[in-house]
């Protein structure tokens, strides 16, 4: 079956999220949102391209930063509503400079960080 | 620092997304949405409870298939807009009675099912 942007389910404002995984270690690295013409550049180029909300524009993972995504698989969910990437993230995928945005467990009702950022 | 769910940045809707993780292999199982009570109510039961768009209605996962999810510990992003749990899933996440809503791949602009529906 040939697969169409298009046929996603996007929200109010054209966006579906996206979830970033690590292809190598599973690692949930991030959340962000795309629309059709971020899904299709995505599967095009093989890197990894979010719509800014803030921003109101493409958002070319990496662009500046260097910490590019590669997409190694783009899965669809049944709902057709959520993306999930598996990638190969360089460097840190969070704007904190972390590995992951996911740094803040929250364990016996307190917020506990995981981890630090990373030297550059 | 006390983690208090007022303090997540939720959506027009009210609502903040939440991504499953098996906590033991690591799979992305499903992304679904939780308001402020369902997060209250998943960490205080650590029976992970949903808000169903479809229904406005509280979801707690499993409670009629018995496919729940326990949670094992939930993080949050460095946005405050994204949360992840790490979970102990019973039998399926989806509705489709596959392990993970993400079945779907898009492989050479093409959709490739990856997992057929588990056996009851």
């Amino acid at each position: 079956m040939v697969f169409d942007p298009a046929t996603l389910t996007y929200n109010e404002a054209g966006l579906i999220p996206a979830i970033a995984q690590d292809a190598e270690n599973g690692d949930v690295l991030m959340m962000a949102w795309m629309n059709a013409e971020a899904v299709a550049k995505t599967l095009e180029t093989s890197r990894v391209t979010y719509w800014s909300r803030s921003r109101q524009a493409f958002w070319i993972k990496g662009e500046t930063s260097g910490h590019v995504q590669e997409l190694v698989e783009a899965r669809v969910d049944c709902d057709r509503d959520c993306l999930l990437l598996l990638i190969r993230q360089t460097g840190a995928a969070c704007h904190t400079n972390r590995r992951s945005c996911f740094y803040t467990a929250l364990r016996d009702g307190a917020e506990v960080e995981l981890m630090a950022p990373e030297a550059d």
